[in-house]
C-alpha cells in the first residue's frame, strides 16, 4: 500500500530501503557528459524494461528533461525522487503502479533503488529490492569490490549500499521537550535522524526518518536488525510520552489537538507549514482515540497533497493562491 | 424581546433607557439605616407591586440579601442589576418577566428603573420607562426640583435623570484600526464611550456601550435625538469598514472569521476573553453572510450565558473546569 495510507499505529509510519549501484567499469554521473548519460539511462531502464520479469509491465519511465519542475517537485514530496534530482534534467526515473517502487537513473549513483511502503516491514521491503536489484543486475555488471562491497559515488554509501529507515511519528516527545535528549542518545550508534524530506529538512509535523548512517563493515541483516532495535526503542518512549499526556494534561492536549482540527475544518487559508503541524495533531488525535478517523484521505497523505508543488500542480499559483487551495483540499478531505 | 436575541442590523444591537429617581425629603440611599432602607425599599416595591397596574402581575421582586453572589453577578452579566449591586445585602431589584424591565431599589439612587431591548428603538423603550415611571409616581413623591429637574445622588444625573444607551458592535472598526479615532471624535459633544459591563470595563468583543453623558439642560428628547445622531453615524462608518475589508481584504478577514468559527467548534476549554472575541467575530461573519445564523443561540447570547458567573450557576467551579463547560456550552449552542 501507499506509504502514506497504512499508517500503522501512528508512530511508525513507513518504511524505505533505498539501495545504491553503479555499472562497474564506468564514470559517476558527475563527471559523465550529457550523451553519455542519455545512453547509460537506457541501459539501465532497459534492464528492468525490457527483462522477462512482470516487473517490465508494472514500472513506469519518466526522462527528467520531459518532465516540468512542478511534475518534478510533487514526485519529491511524494518521496519517489530525491530534491536534487528537481534541479536535475538529465537521468530518469521508474515508478511502478502502486508507487512503492522508484528507481532513480543517473542521480548521485548510476542507481538508486527505493522500496517506500506503508506500515513498520523492513524486512518485506528489503526482499523487494533485492529481488529488483537481482532482475536488473541479470543484465548489467555492478561496481563491486571483494573488500568494500559495492561502490558508490559519496563514501558513505560504499559497502551494502544500503539505506533502510522508517518515517516515525513523534509529536508526544515533541510535547513533552524530550525529543531533542531522546534522538541525541542514538546519534553515536549509527543511526542518523533527518526531517520528512531527507536530509538537511526540518522535521516538520514532528515526522522524522531514522535510518541507518552506515552501510560499510555490517551485513544487510545487521544494518536491519539495528535500525529494528533503535526504532522499537523510541516507539516504546513516544507510547510512554502519549501516556504520560493523557494521563497528566488531558484537557489541554485534547483541547490543542480538537482546535487544530477546527481550524483544518475552517479556515480559509493557510501556509504548508501551519498544516502540516495542525495534520500532524490531527494525526495523533486519530491516533489516540480523541477524533474518529472518517475522513477521506489520511493526515499524512493530506500534508503529501499539499505539499506546494503538488497542490500547486501544473497551475501557476501566487503563494496566496496556493494557500487557498490547501485550505479548500483539506477542508473537502480530512 | 430580550435584549441580546435581536440584534437588529448586527451594528447597533440593544437599546437601554435608565431613569435615576429618588424619594422626596429622604437622605440617599448612601447615609441610610439598614433598616430605613429595608422601609423604603418595600414602599417603592409595593408601589409596583401593589399598584393597579398590569405591571404588578409582571414583575418579581428579588430581595439582594436572599440572592448569593453568585446569583447576583449572574443578573448583573445579564444586565438586570449594576456590578455595584453584587456587593450590596441591601435594597432588592424586581424584574419582569421577559427581562425587558428591571428596577433596582437602593443602588445609588432610590430608584434606577431600567428597560432593555434587544434591537435599535430608543423611543419606544423610552416611552415604557416613563409609563412605569408614571405608575411609580401614582404612589410615591419625587425629589424634584423646578430649576434642576430631579434630584440624583451624582450630580452627573440631576436633571432629567435620563440615560438613555445602545450597545454597538464595531469589529470592522476595531479592525481596520479607526476605532479610538472614531470613539474620539464624539467624545466632546455629550457622549460617553463603555464596554460591555458598563463603567470602567473593556470593550472586550468589540462591544460598545454609547450612552449620554449629560442629563442637565437637555429635555429627555433632545438626549435621544442627539444619541441618534450619534449613533446612526458610528454605525455608517462601521459599515463603511466593513465594505472596505471585504473589498480589499476578503480573504483575510474570511480566514480570520472562519478559524474563530472552528476554535470555538472544536475547544475543549476556552477562556470567557477568548470565548467573547470569537463569538464576536463569528456575530459579524453571520452577519457578513459569511456563516449562517443556523445556532441556537446568537453569540450575544452566548457571549451574556457564558460570563464567569452565568456559566458556573450554583456549582463552585476551578477556572479551568468553568473554561471547559464554556466549550462544552458554546459547542452545543453556537
Amino acid at each position: 500500500m501507499i506509504w502514506y495510507n497504512d499508517l500503522n499505529d501512528g508512530i511508525i509510519l513507513s518504511t524505505r530501503i533505498r539501495l545504491a549501484r553503479n555499472l562497474d567499469k564506468t564514470p559517476f554521473p558527475a563527471i559523465l557528459k550529457k550523451d553519455e548519460k542519455e545512453k547509460i539511462t537506457e541501459t539501465l531502464s532497459d534492464s528492468i524494461m525490457k527483462s522477462n520479469s512482470t516487473l517490465s509491465k508494472d514500472f513506469k519511465l519518466y526522462n527528467l528533461n520531459e518532465m516540468s519542475p512542478v511534475e518534478k517537485t510533487a514526485m519529491a514530496e511524494e518521496h519517489l525522487i530525491s530534491l536534487e534530482m528537481i534541479k536535475s534534467n538529465d537521468g530518469a526515473v521508474l515508478v511502478n503502479t502502486d508507487k512503492t517502487m522508484s528507481i532513480m537513473l543517473m542521480e548521485e549513483d548510476h542507481i538508486r533503488l527505493q522500496i517506500i511502503k506503508g506500515g513498520y516491514c523492513l524486512d518485506e521491503a528489503f526482499d523487494l529490492a533485492d529481488k529488483v536489484d537481482n532482475v536488473m543486475e541479470e543484465s548489467l555488471t555492478y561496481a563491486f569490490d571483494e573488500k568494500f562491497g559495492y561502490l558508490t559515488a559519496c563514501p558513505t554509501n560504499v559497502g551494502t549500499g544500503l539505506r533502510a529507515s522508517v518515517m516515525m511519528h513523534l509529536p508526544a516527545l515533541v510535547m513533552t521537550g524530550n525529543i531533542t535528549r531522546v534522538l541525541q542518545s542514538f546519534s553515536g550508534v549509527g543511526i542518523a535522524v533527518r526531517g520528512l524530506y531527507g536530509e538537511g529538512t526540518d522535521a516538520e509535523g514532528a515526522l522524522y526518518q531514522i535510518s541507518n548512517s552506515v552501510t560499510l563493515g555490517l551485513s544487510e541483516t545487521e544494518i536491519i536488525e539495528k535500525l529494528k532495535t533503535v526504532v522499537e526503542r523510541i516507539s516504546e518512549m513516544e507510547k510512554q510520552a502519549r501516556e504520560y499526556l493523557m494521563k497528566n494534561r488531558a484537557d489541554d492536549l485534547k483541547d490543542k489537538l480538537m482546535r487544530s482540527y477546527g481550524i483544518l475544518k475552517y479556515a480559509v487559508k493557510i501556509t504548508s507549514k501551519e498544516a502540516k503541524n495542525k495534520l500532524s495533531e490531527v494525526m495523533l488525535a486519530q491516533n489516540m482515540g480523541i477524533i474518529e478517523s472518517d475522513g477521506k484521505m489520511t493526515p499524512l497523505e493530506l500534508i503529501v497533497r499539499t505539499a506546494p508543488s503538488v497542490i500547486s500542480g501544473e497551475e501557476s499559483l501566487t503563494p496566496d493562491e496556493r494557500d487557498k487551495k490547501r485550505a479548500e483540499f483539506i477542508k473537502e478531505n480530512l
